[in-house]
């Protein structure tokens, strides 16, 4: 475990992940029960030394301190929901087929269950120092499941991750968790070479699309590849319809200026392109109402260069003119403030590649649509996303429109705003392509587990050789289909 | 749909995977009671046309008509339980959490169901010329959760291929599918476009490692990466204890000899590889046993040229000696007939990249063990497969030993043969690899069609927006998470 932040040689990233090898068969056959207790341990850690890990935040990402103790609040939460997970068992997917010896052919007896898939390689994202993070959402659901973690940590916080990993892994030790379970590199070379670590089953990972998709490049090209869970990058579209506009312009335009804005529009959810109907009158009212926003110090010095390059190709390369703030502004110092750019409908459909690109930082794009059909053209333009968002009125019929943004993104709202992503047992993250590198899988709520989990059939296994979910009478209490009806009773 | 065994041109391809997609948002539409009946058109079709179906296929394939006359009762079988997977509705993973306003932040109603993926690509074996073939299971869990299927036909029975694609088309016809919802193309160029068509977005395959990950590696690098879905090599390790070889080495023998010769060894669950004890006397009860079989003609001259070349590789290169048969066996005339082969354990830990190959035919090799230790260093040499069984005493501790072959494959047989595999609910048909590209995933059982369906949350979502399995009322009267708890109720 690295207790400066200086980048892992070769050798302590083949060790970690030997570690984790070594670990996982302990971390596999450890209970429900202990897991459980495991992720609590870290959570009830990272509560203790919340105060101390928000200063250090603070410095590192320039995010408020209020912000960031949410944060902390969200993190912890999400391991005791994944503990929860745990507790309930349904996420083993227990499915037992009794023998049917006077089937044609015979029929065995088929006992299915899920099992962890090896140790796990966790990428940290620079905009959640916490909740995506070294002790975020990845490392959380794989642990629950009983795969160890190697996180590698962001450049944008590293003292924050070398602190919060020396956290996770006392807390660990305390509650009994087995010696290699979790560990920590840094640098971009090492994470490179984590995904390519034979030890190193699956990578979960949340950043750009550029980055995530060069290592999942990597973990496809390995001898032996693996899957590679990256959330990249989303421009989640936003339909405003013409009644809704006409209804209530000003409480939507005072609604997305605050979602494109928060955090210096460095969510992975935040509006990117907002489809408005031409000649409505959103683009004054969202100026001002965006005029009111500050806009503030960026995550990096890095980002923040990006900021106003990606703002002036709209403009230069794909027409789109500036509604609100300065195109060109100066980042030197690392603070952005809010754009507002508007384009014509005909020309996203012209230029897709430039105006629909992602745009990482506090900047919207209007698109204006003069009918119904371009605003579907626009929609059938946009890649994956992880969300779409829907402002209609109540008597509109929008069963269609619903059903085109359900076909694009991983979650669609209605009358609300991407930005916030709830913890829950229903949340999907995730999206198709670009949004993620694998559309099945979420990176946050319960779900998030299955992952890191591989189906194994037992066929006519002896009692005591069959984990406790699959023997005859269910002492875990567990929901299991038998012979295909879905029951906790006993076989 | 080809009405000739030709080879299809790219223009075929890129019709076949645009009518796929043009298909799509009728075939997501469907309501599962719909879909269920089209499954259900295509078993009685199949059915109804067996007799022909089992002559084109026994021409050529040259299988026995017996064997093949069950293999179309296991395929509409097949495509019946996907059709119960389906009314059933669990498939949909309904998950709801309805709105907590006085929660810090406040969380919205969100609601989470599993869609269809989009059109999928359907990539047909050699060995199983119904079950994993053009109405297979990759078509019929596709179908099943509303998916277009694109079938890219084996050049191993051409014809038959067109033939069974006629009668599924024109029973999706009838039932009432949509136009283009299932096509066939043939030709390995075919193939290749067809992974690359922007339109599919997904594959199924069941075939060789080279194959397999040769596709596998264009889906992968794809503008958008899509899931493959490999079954590949499988070298199906089996475990004989020395109490177990002690007490009934002739019925083992039996049992064996049986398993590694049905259909000519071409099963992918063929036992490839069984430690044995180090002077058992287990090699001369097989041999006495293997000999009672005769072998026969394989399914291509391929396939019978390579046999005898991966026979001859692992007694030459390998050191193997041979128990039974003729390593340098003539395969002129497409007949193959059984070898046992035999070799140290100290052997195959020097080789493994020779004696652990898959050898396609009525071949095993036999490792003799000293020691425990020896056995799990075997073992542990094993890549990953589909299969693994161990033959112990019921006075034996097998949990270590039974754990590490769970570690190793997707179905742990106890006291069995790997060949045959029960299409069940809880049935697994995959593995690590190279057994699978994706070792989440089973080609085989109910839950196969997770492969093809992505999560969708929708948020704050108006009730007649919403799937039928999300309304509060649950019209479906399916099993839903709601906020936690499993249920059937209404919301």
């Amino acid at each position: 475990m690295p207790t400066s932040v200086e980048d892992s040689s070769p050798g302590q990233v083949a060790a970690a992940a030997d570690a984790a090898r070594r670990a996982f068969g302990a971390t596999a056959s450890a209970s429900d029960a202990e897991r459980a207790l495991w992720l609590e341990a870290v959570a009830d850690a990272l509560d203790a030394a919340r105060d101390d890990l928000v200063a250090i935040a603070s410095r590192e990402s320039h995010l408020p301190a209020a912000r960031l103790t949410g944060e902390v609040a969200r993190t912890t939460g999400q391991l005791r929901l994944f503990a929860a997970v745990v507790r309930d068992g349904a996420y083993l997917e227990a499915v037992i087929d009794r023998a049917k010896p006077e089937a044609t052919p015979p029929q065995p007896d088929l006992r299915r269950i899920l099992r962890p898939l090896g140790p796990v390689a966790v990428f940290s994202a620079s905009n959640f120092p916490f909740a995506f993070s070294v002790a975020g959402g990845d490392t959380a659901s794989a642990l629950a499941v009983g795969c160890p973690v190697v996180v590698k940590g962001h450049s944008g916080h590293p003292e924050l991750s070398v602190r919060t990993a020396q956290i996770v892994a006392d807390a660990l030790a305390r509650a009994g968790a087995p010696e290699g379970i979790f560990g920590l590199v840094l640098g971009r070379e090492a994470g490179q070479a984590l995904v390519q670590a034979p030890a190193i089953k699956a990578v979960g990972f949340t950043g750009s699309l550029a980055g995530g998709r060069a290592l999942f490049d990597l973990a496809s090209a390995r001898p032996e590849p693996i899957p590679f869970y990256g959330e990249l990058g989303s421009i989640n579209p936003v339909v405003i319809t013409p009644a809704a506009a006409a209804a209530r312009a000003v409480e939507l335009a005072a609604g997305l200026a605050a979602s494109f804005t928060l955090g210096v529009g460095q969510f992975c959810t935040k509006p990117g392109v907002v489809l408005i109907p031409a000649s409505s009158g959103f683009e004054s009212a969202l100026a001002a109402e965006a005029s009111a926003h500050d806009g503030g110090r960026m995550l990096t010095s890095r980002i923040a260069e990006a900021f106003p390059e990606g703002v002036q190709r709209l403009v230069a390369e794909g027409g789109a003119s500036v509604v609100l703030g300065e195109a060109a502004q100066e980042t030197n110092d690392g603070s952005a403030k809010p754009v507002v750019l508007a384009v014509d409908a005909a020309r996203v459909i012209e230029r897709p590649d430039v105006l629909l690109e992602e745009c990482f930082g506090p900047a919207t794009l209007l698109v204006r649509y003069r009918d119904s059909a371009e605003r579907d053209a626009v929609l059938d333009a946009i890649g994956g996303s992880l969300t779409a968002t829907l402002h209609a009125e109540p008597e509109e019929d929008i069963a269609a429109l619903a059903d085109r943004l359900a076909g694009r993104a991983g979650r669609v709202l209605f009358g609300g705003w991407p930005t916030g992503v709830a913890v829950t047992w229903s949340q999907h993250h995730g999206g198709p392509w670009p949004a993620t590198t694998s559309a099945l899988h979420t990176s946050v709520g319960a779900t998030a587990v299955r992952r890191f989990q591989r189906p194994v059939t037992f066929q006519d296994a002896p009692q005591a050789v069959l984990p406790a979910a699959l023997r005859d009478e269910n002492p875990l209490g567990i929901l299991r289909r038998v012979d295909g009806t879905l029951t906790r009773e006993a076989v």
